[in-house]
């Protein structure tokens, strides 16, 4: 726990959890005032607000002492922010680099929200009052966990202990094509020694946890195209290729009676868990009743002899994320369209690599074309699965963290998803991550009414402040 | 051909083609003023106008001495006409009905348009003349040849020769929803011998064509439902169905290998051609490369063994006309979608029965849906197959008038579309129709620049004025 140090008085945990009670209700405002901002940065038409919310920030993290900026990129605007650390002791303590994002995924379909997305409303729940709008957990309210820890250290110290930048960027939830250009370009300003990310879940509400592995992603859209224009069904049918049947044809095909996927290649450098690993995993006790449950499901549907965790966690996956078509509003119309689309993910593990997919996705499609059909595609990512040492002394430092806030150790899992900048910051910047999230399964990250509850919002900023004193205590 | 008969004079073909000729220029601004009014009938901020395009038919047809009503029913108006026939003989003559519709397909999208649909203008093409607006061929024009012929008649003999009704609707273009209900109550006016229906094509354009066989249609729209709500397909990915993949999976299982539907029973009642009918049709010398070409294609695709011929006009289909789910917008989303929707038409032949295929459809998806999912349906109508006797004595005369016209024999062909209107005309009126019409294949109905060449406008009124020559020669 953070105290003093030989250096100079270090508040205390304590004083510095008191200080984040005392500003919760400001905090949540504050988080409230971030959500009303529609930071979709796929959509050109909000690009204006996804700017505004840049500058949102920047001015925040400007009001806690951060020399910050909201840096021009080839995309939407890059929040970078610095803070040398207070007092003569900071440069000789690890330099923190937090990474996050403040845009967000569109929040289509409106009608399924009980509330407007960029409306967010405090609600009671099961589990005490939760915010809902776009972005509650994904990721507004886990960068504010850490931009509320900073006003905590603020408050009680005038400044973080440490050097510390942030990279908080707008195009997560659109393929983070500034991303890395960003980071060769700004290498020296973001130097540190450990980068923090926030974007990940918990175990449950009480029960803190680390993330050490992580899904990669491959992400292609293919559209099929086949009769130079749409016909009419009655005239044609039966006759010429039907793009949306070929497409489907190709679709299901992707599969075996497995339902292992059948690209050529596809499981070259997936490697089996370690035993000891699954042995962990068998110890946690995960409930799959209840995470099924909460989706309508009574049992799982995945790849034969694999238990959720592993189908979720170590194991390779093929989803269509969206596909269309022809004719797509109310009643009918007789018509063959002249292409199809879907937009098709793989989520990697171990040592597959991306590019090779993509490139054997194409040839898989292409082979299955019939005469008359051509198909294009467009790729929306790719990356590789990470996994993180568990045995690194920052993981350590924030086991202490969670551990004096949580008074129990946070659990090491795995996540199916994918976060794409995790393998670029080690990449690009020779650092580790260490991905400490506080989201819960039924977020509805993505989905209509996406929520945060304020329990775990109280309790991501008590572990980013308890954190960030666990790493003062550590030398650079 | 028409000439005098024992109990009057009836005028010759010849004075009739000459009397077409003398008022085509008119005729051409009938056409002209009937495409001006927008009676898009499916779309209700039209309605006014659909309404007035009624009105409109009905004051053209009591200038030719008709009895006509723009008749009320629970949708738009339906115009009926009725003349006795000229002279004491008419009562012995057969009784025609004239079926077709005012209504055409809204004009969307606009923007390919190369002038209004809705002010038709005349323009040069390869063919000469042509006028492009929306409902230009389906069905304005070819309704135009009707009520053209019948002024011909109505200039040089005073009326039609034998007893006339038409019946034509508002709403053939969104379901026909009044025309069931409206014939049986209707049913005493609208006695007839034959139903000519002007709404198929020609051969080409030197050739006429009288149509013998129409597919039936069931048209079903299917939801697959799976998780409760969407899902991060990170999260989830792997271990729950996906109901895009479940839908594309059904889909690619309603053929096998040869193309041909695997619904069990679904073949139950199809036919073979026969050798006769076979014999004639391959004598037609359809140009297989001109038809695919026209649209991109060097080869069909359809069921093994079968002629691009056959696998329209007498073989049954099964065709997706639309499909949508999960996120459809520009980019990437990472979500697995809680429910995808197709539209899945079948077309039919011969006997097979709309209403078990439909049942049969259902059972097919709901017998492959995995634990966790299941499926609604909608259905967007569904009728029979329709083979008209090629050895009528109205056929017969139609082929008599139409020689006279064209100097050749009209071909017995077959259309992959359906005309739901001649089923219900045979069921409820109990008589059979007699298809003769004037479009081309490269007409673009229901598509942008809708067009009719005016030489097959002035044939379609010259055929009509003759074949109404060729049924007054017979008794009823």
């Amino acid at each position: 726990m953070s105290s003093q140090n030989s250096n100079g008085v270090l508040p205390s945990t304590q004083a510095l959890l008191a200080e984040v009670e005392r500003g919760f209700s400001a905090s949540t405002q504050r988080l409230c005032d971030f959500l009303r901002i529609p930071s979709v940065s796929t959509d050109p038409k909000f690009d204006a607000e996804t700017r505004r919310c840049a500058d949102w920030l920047v001015a925040e993290l400007t009001a806690l002492g951060f020399k910050a900026e909201a840096a021009k990129t080839i995309g939407q605007p890059m929040v970078v922010a610095h803070h040398p650390g207070v007092g003569p002791d900071a440069a000789k303590r690890p330099r923190i680099l937090y990474y996050g994002h403040y845009d967000v995924q569109p929040a289509d379909p409106l009608e399924l929200w009980n509330s407007p997305p960029f409306e967010p409303v405090l609600v009671d729940g099961p589990r005490g009052k939760r915010v809902v709008a776009r972005g509650a957990v994904d990721d507004k309210g886990q960068v504010m966990g850490i931009v509320e820890a900073l006003r905590a250290w603020h408050a009680t110290a005038g400044g973080p202990p440490c050097p510390v930048t942030l990279m908080i960027e707008g195009e997560e939830e659109s393929g983070s094509k500034s991303l890395e250009p960003f980071m060769h370009e700004a290498k020296a300003r973001l130097a540190a020694d450990v980068c923090v990310v926030s974007d990940t879940g918990m175990w449950d509400i009480a029960t803190p946890a680390i993330t050490t592995r992580l899904r990669g992603l491959v992400y292609m859209e293919v559209t099929v195209h086949g009769p130079t224009r749409d016909l009419h069904s009655g005239m044609y049918g039966g006759a010429v290729p039907n793009p949306i049947n070929v497409l489907s044809k190709i679709i299901s095909e992707l599969h075996d009676g497995e339902r292992r996927v059948t690209i050529p290649g596809f499981y070259d450098g997936v490697g089996e868990l370690p035993a000891q690993t699954k042995a962990q995993w068998e110890s946690l006790g995960f409930n799959d009743g209840e995470f099924l449950g909460d989706i309508g499901l009574k049992e799982g549907f995945g790849e034969r002899g694999r238990s959720t965790l592993e189908r979720t966690w170590s194991r390779p996956t093929c989803d269509v994320n969206g596909i269309f078509g022809g004719y797509t509003g109310k009643g009918a119309k007789t018509v063959i369209a002249a292409h199809a689309t879907a937009k098709i993910s793989f989520r990697l593990v171990s040592k597959q690599d991306p590019a090779k997919i993509a490139k054997a996705f194409e040839q898989f499609v292409n082979s299955r074309l019939p005469a008359g059909c051509r198909a294009e595609f467009e790729s929306h990512g790719a990356n590789s699965a990470i996994e993180v040492s568990e045995s690194s002394r920052f993981l350590a430092a924030a086991d202490r963290g969670l551990r004096a806030v949580f008074g129990k150790a946070p659990l090491l899992i795995g996540t199916g998803g994918s976060i794409p900048a995790v393998g670029s910051i080690q990449r690009i910047l020779g650092m580790d991550s260490l991905l400490v999230g506080f989201g819960l399964d039924d977020d509805c990250v993505h989905s209509p009414n996406e929520k945060f509850e304020l329990e775990c919002y109280r309790n991501a900023i008590r572990s980013h402040a308890a954190m960030l004193g666990e790493f003062a205590q550590m030398t650079r």
